[in-house]
């Protein structure tokens, strides 16, 4: 997906949120506004939004000087992710379709995403997870994605945030988890999920799990790591979690299927959803099954 | 009043806006989204908002190659103010404090701001209607407003947008009129009203009307003629009506009174109100009555 006109302002929105969070010093306030705003205006709209936020993120912990500004976050919504797991875990074993249940606890996870709003709070968590149980689903696009699943030799879990990783944990239990190898981020970028948060959400115990050697909030192949490109480029089916991978994959010659709930407009224009919609979708590009 | 980072995102974002209302063309939309992008990236943020409203507002007109891409709003806003004007007169009219009920339309009338808002419609005004007759209002600024225009021998009214100036007029027939100057914009900005709103409103048929020779939407003094500086030096009071002119005269040192409906987070701060409250303050800086 390219960028849109309207990512602009909201970039410079996330810019100053971002800076906010990670120093009271309105010193470096001001540089990161105004080196933001000199970066948008020589912006290549053909490439993908997280290609900006790369930009804008390594921008903020170089003048910050902190290589993690979102630690304390990240940690956070792990600990309360943690505690909603055996309820939530529950919930999906007592439940008429396991798989269907979990993906939208998965979706209800991907409200955990301080790259699209720097305030999310518990209260707003448990209200994703209640609605997520009893909104609108497309039930055609589980069949699919239940096949591709069973067809499947290696699946790539491409994991999006902290805390939202213990919802993904939900989901992978739920599919043939030999298959699965889970893929998080080379390095911290806003409250996204590195090795050190799938370890919080014990995922190295139960699948494999490696890093795509990225700074990217999505999955820029050519920012990854040659071994997370082999990877990529072997397995036979991706799972891809939350806006970011979105944006960056949706154009990716590859069976890819998206989870995510559509937060902003032109995300959700470009899906054809409304705003706040929960998605199970199948790469257009791609060709499994076809 | 300073600009404030919060202000910059909102600026691109309503650039965009303009820039849409004013063509459909997207290259322009492009030039216009990457020249308010530089120009934001020097801002002096010591000056006051419209400071930047002016600049983008005359790269819009100039790339578009229109003189006044508001024409068509500012024509409907101006006659759905006339056809509410004559039950609204009954109103005041028949009201317990006819000052009051006719300060609270005109804060009414503010509601049809197309720089804090690109898509105000009849319902949003009507409304508007509705809630400013009873929402909280502080009285003891009414008084001292009562006091003011009763002490002052030559009061100017800064008028703020199209439409909004017939709701203007409303309060001014209920000041005495012998001592009133309405003073619009020089050339279009925004819905900024100029003379021929001033026109449509029926305003120099009851009172002297001048313009301020600028195209700021506000009132950015040293941007204004000579002639309108005098008369603003030698006034005692003046009245000025919404956002941009308290962002750009809230700092100066006169007698005062602005009239607004506090529809920005910035603004709501600086007053030290909630978005959304309705407001007749004196200016901190003037020396009347103390």
């Amino acid at each position: 997906m390219r960028t849109y006109f309207d990512c602009i302002p909201c970039f410079v929105r996330q810019a100053l949120d971002a800076a906010r969070l990670a120093t009271d010093d309105e010193r470096i306030h001001e540089q990161v506004m105004r080196q933001v705003l000199e970066l948008a205006a020589e912006l290549d709209m053909s490439r993908s939004p997280p290609v900006m936020g790369q930009q804008i993120h390594r921008l903020i912990r170089n003048l910050v000087g902190q290589d993690d500004p979102y630690r304390e976050i990240k940690r956070r919504f792990n600990n309360l992710a943690l505690k909603l797991y055996p309820e939530l875990r529950k919930q999906i074993v007592s439940s008429n379709s396991r798989l269907e249940t979990a993906i939208r606890l998965a979706i209800a996870g991907n409200i955990i995403d301080f790259g699209v709003n720097g305030s999310v709070n518990e209260s707003d968590l448990n209200k994703a997870i209640s609605e997520s149980l009893t909104a609108d689903f497309d039930s055609m696009q589980l069949q699919s994605f239940q096949d591709a699943i069973e067809q499947a030799e290696e699946i790539l879990y491409l994991a999006d945030n902290a805390g939202e990783i213990v919802f993904d944990r939900l989901l992978i239990e739920q599919i043939p988890i030999e298959k699965v190898t889970v893929v998080v981020k080379g390095s911290p970028v806003i409250n996204d999920a590195t090795m050190e948060d799938a370890v919080v959400a014990g995922l190295p115990q139960i699948v494999e799990v490696i890093d795509n050697g990225s700074d990217a909030p999505g999955t820029i192949l050519e920012s990854c790591s040659p071994v997370f490109r082999s990877r990529f480029s072997t397995a036979d089916l991706a799972i891809a979690k939350g806006q970011g991978n979105y944006e960056t994959l949706s154009d990716v010659n590859k069976d890819i299927f998206f989870i995510l709930r559509a937060k902003c407009p032109v995300i959700a224009r470009h899906l054809g959803c409304e705003i706040g919609s929960m998605i199970l979708t199948k790469n257009k590009v791609g060709t499994y099954n076809e």
